[in-house]
């Protein structure tokens, strides 16, 4: 069996290492060098060039090396084989992290510290315990119950949204356009880890922002097209919205002269908020062509009029 | 009922409150308007000055405002009457969402990217996932066991070791001199939470810091008494210590020229990693006077002898 491995930000080697040693007959060809793409039954990928994948004739199954697919599902020359999302214990470990270290920054005044500490000033700024800060959380899958488990640990009361009800420990769970008005008019704290379809597309935007309490903060690790960045830097100004961290944006990299890039109200972070490691990861995708090969049913397969 | 309150650092006036809210029929004096000291019963105190509380002939019960009470034991006049520590969910729950921020500030390399913010760079830097990055905790009473929980949601191999063996889900517990050495060799990221007693005094040492790993953080929120800050300052300068984070000094406020308030690899925040908020310690102050009240067994009692 050969796969077909193509990624700009992925370390090819190290996944090529991975899943040898997980399945050691299976023969990995990393981009450009793809040999006669008639070999080729299955891919594993990042962002690849349209029509790549239409090119290979005999392919049978679509790895995404991320847990968002809208990038795959914009080549209209997709080939119509079955799309695995990444999902693994790691990925939603790691968004979680950076949603929880976030939260944390700005319940606990780490700017402030840091500024003080650099003006060599003491100075104790109360700060609200975290039974009163309350988080919403816009999506409630894989990623959102990681981040939703660790802020309820810490004692953050937590709601979330998603399109579908869902019930999670400890959580308050809402859906639904009712669901969402009441989910925002509750948030101190408000974070995007929906994936991107033309429904949630722009959904962090001016009449959101205006929903929530005066103060709030935004956290957006969904995806850039969530953010109406004009509609944000508006509100920061106002000061309705107290700070935001962002890890995604309309453009990648972030144009260095963009005004969200020096904001003082902004944590920006150039998109490492949810990593794949190739070591939790490669389990996923080698149980993935496992189940594959024996034709057993795959999980995580994406619906594609869904989106996700 | 009479109770005197002391501290320079807790809002008396929102703690009598918080009081009378839960005890209508409590009378709560703060000093120095002590009345007439016969009246007063009870204590709820935070460093009060050597000698207050032996002037009160009919005190029957001291509660301490802070979880730590080392400052109260070296009263040698401290009256010999049942001493509670201060023990809240808000207070562990604090300490660990600092705990947790910092293993992750460190772990995803917050200060590079705040740098690389204001620099206009665009720059992914690899971190470790979090499962391969080992936090060791001193100490494992309420406290620890907090930060565990919330380590431990989020990936994190915990081990943890505390003066008697104690269990907690998914921490690998060790105890006694060779369950030190044991932990200290497998802690990329080392959590101090222990209580101030003869024998943890300096615990945070140049034996200490070269048990650990080459490039591993130390991570201060126990008290100042812990750490030896000249060796600490040593292990940064040699790089065996990548970073620090530092709640709590030998002497606080810390003069704005000692070399730890300025160093580019220490976090340094004012003695506020746990801090009391009466709306969740008055329930455990008030639960507390009411069993003394009824004559029921007090928990979180002090033993002087242990030290805490």
């Amino acid at each position: 069996m050969t796969l077909l491995f193509h990624s700009a930000s992925d370390d090819a080697r190290a996944w090529t290492a991975e899943l040898n040693r997980r399945l050691p007959d299976l023969e990995v060809r990393v981009t450009p060098d793809i040999g006669d793409p008639a070999d080729i039954t299955c891919a594993l990928v990042w962002k690849p060039p349209p029509g790549l994948l239409a090119g290979l004739p005999n392919l049978r199954l679509i790895l995404s090396l991320g847990a968002g697919v809208e990038p795959l599902l914009e080549d209209p020359t997709l080939p119509d084989v079955p799309l695995v999302r990444m999902v693994a214990a790691g990925l939603a470990e790691d968004m979680a992290g950076y949603v929880t270290m976030e939260v944390l920054r700005w319940q606990r005044h780490a700017d402030a510290y840091a500024a003080q500490q650099r003006a060599g000033q003491w100075r104790q700024l109360p700060h609200r315990p975290a039974a009163e800060v309350r988080v919403g959380l816009l999506g409630l899958g894989e990623l959102g119950a990681a981040a939703a488990r660790a802020l309820v640990a810490l004692g953050f009361p937590v709601a979330g949204w998603s399109r579908t009800p869902r019930t999670l420990p400890g959580v308050t769970a809402l859906h639904g356009p009712d669901g969402l008005a009441t989910l925002l008019a509750g948030s101190d704290m408000l974070v995007c880890l929906l994936p991107l379809t033309p429904e949630t597309r722009d959904i962090l935007n001016r009449n959101t922002f205006a929903a929530l309490p005066r103060g709030a903060v935004v956290i957006n690790a969904g995806r850039g097209g969530h953010l109406v960045e004009e509609d944000l830097l508006a509100a920061l100004e106002s000061g309705h919205i107290a700070g935001a961290s962002l890890d995604v944006f309309r453009e990648e990299p972030l144009p260095a002269a963009h005004p969200l890039f020096g904001h003082p109200l902004v944590h920006l972070t150039p998109h490492v908020a949810g990593v794949t490691h190739p070591g939790p990861c490669a389990d996923h995708v080698a149980d993935t062509i496992r189940r594959h090969r024996a034709g057993d049913p795959l999980p995580n397969l994406v619906d594609r009029r869904r989106g996700y």
